[in-house]
């Protein structure tokens, strides 16, 4: 029996599930259109269209950037430390007549000056029982760190790396000529080593074009020396508790890379969680929350 | 009376200088061919071009690209501390038939994992009497940090600051819109001080679009806040004795903007020079170190 319908509306992408009495994903849908592309008044017609034999079976809970100023209600952000409780209570109500309801985003300080996320919040509620206490990073364009305590979103912040790491490579003169990253362990450690050694990343940048000009690093090793250096200044300024339990967020391939990471940094306890999993546990987890 | 005709050769423009008896800038010309344009067997030809009515008069001593393997003819990087005799043991002779030579690049280790530079070695060695201790600052696209010592240069560091300030704003989503940079002091005072306070510049980054939606920053001050943020991350790297003198060797407008980081970071001696009379001094230095 379909106990809630849960929703992950990102930018770029549609996840519809049904979850089941104990928050299990019992079916999902996906569709290619993220709340990146559709105006407010487009939600509820996607919705329909996506999982509408469905819409009746249960309450509607979505999690993601449906929720922003641009998407199809603005549910203004929660301060941390944010538990299932207090995202509860400020859920979003889109359309009157129908029991569909927005997560809101968290942000990290009230004064706008700190950082935000959308969708990643739940997630990172999911991953942890609310006595554990623990570290989800989620891997991307724009990598988040959130730290969980008690239950509680304590504090998380965003790293720009893959984004650019884009940038790096097609926009200035050491990513001229830069191969495929992926292959080459041994550079991409050197990377992380660097980093973990001295936060100074702006200046490693620089570090790549001395290896290749030097025979150390060949086009492709150079990518993933990059890669390396990146996620090793993501680790060198998240310098948390190496015991905690870390849960890697995201896509095989880049996921690897930071559980490669994570124990070069002397993390011991590293796993990795489907986002699909972590956002439908979350989902439920603040749905049961609901006073 | 022309003591010694100086050259400074770098990637992309040529500066030949008559300098007088006491290393002073009697006369000079520039010309736009600079080495990053030339093969090797075209330099003599341009430098006849450009002064070839000067270079009867004196020894014709070259700095920069000119040295580089893509040059006129490789002058071997020489290893710190490198100082004006050392450098000119090094002095490499493209031709046999005529007095020119050139000085070679400086390599932090021997390795070839550490830095290298071409000319801003000569800048630096100009710049510090034999008996000083300071820092040379030499703003661009790729951002150098030199300490000097005893007449010697002991150690520097190159950050990519001007072409990731370039490829941010052309290739990423934060740089999408981003205005001018120049006319927001306070933004970039703030961006100076969080990567002062933090070293997480990657972060930092991110901050922008967190500023910038929080309607904190306008596209003009986000461009200031990212060229302080970048700059700030050079200063929190270089941390050293603040009470040296510190010389900043660039182009008027990105010079004042490093004066002004280095100010907020506790740089007492902050001073300017002209990128040419550091370069001439230092020519003339290591011409007066020939055995």
């Amino acid at each position: 029996m379909t106990e809630l319908i849960g929703v992950d509306w990102g930018t770029s992408n549609l996840r519809v599930m049904r979850l089941g009495a104990e928050g299990q994903v019992l079916d999902r849908r996906v569709d290619p259109r993220g709340a990146g592309r559709l105006s407010a008044d487009s939600f509820a017609g996607v919705l329909d269209e996506v999982a509408g034999d469905w819409l009746g079976e249960a309450p509607v809970l979505i999690a993601g950037m449906a929720g922003s100023r641009q998407g199809w209600i603005e549910a203004p952000y929660v301060f941390c430390p944010a538990n299932a409780a207090g995202l509860a209570a400020q859920l979003a109500r889109p359309v009157a007549d129908r029991d569909i309801r927005i997560v809101p985003g968290v942000a990290l300080i009230p004064n706008g000056l700190g950082d935000v996320m959308r969708g990643e919040e739940t997630q990172a509620l999911g991953l942890f029982e609310p006595g554990e206490t623990g570290l989800m990073v989620a891997p991307g364009t724009h990598c988040k760190w959130i730290h969980v305590e008690g239950g509680a979103i304590t504090g998380f912040r965003t790293f720009l790396t893959g984004e650019l790491f884009a940038a790096v490579r097609e926009a200035t003169l050491i990513g001229r000529g830069m191969g495929q990253p992926g292959g080459h362990d041994a550079a991409f450690d050197d990377g992380v080593r660097l980093a973990l050694s001295d936060p100074a990343v702006t200046a490693h940048l620089f570090n790549i074009r001395v290896r290749s000009l030097a025979g150390q690093l060949d086009p492709d090793g150079a990518a993933d020396f990059l890669s390396g250096l990146l996620i090793g200044a993501e680790l060198a300024a998240e310098a948390t508790d190496r015991a905690s339990p870390v849960r890697v967020v995201g896509e095989e391939q880049v996921a690897a890379r930071y559980e490669r990471a994570l124990a070069l940094a002397g993390f011991a306890q590293v796993s990795r969680v489907s986002g699909e999993v972590a956002v439908a546990r979350g989902l439920y987890r603040i749905w049961k929350a609901l006073p």
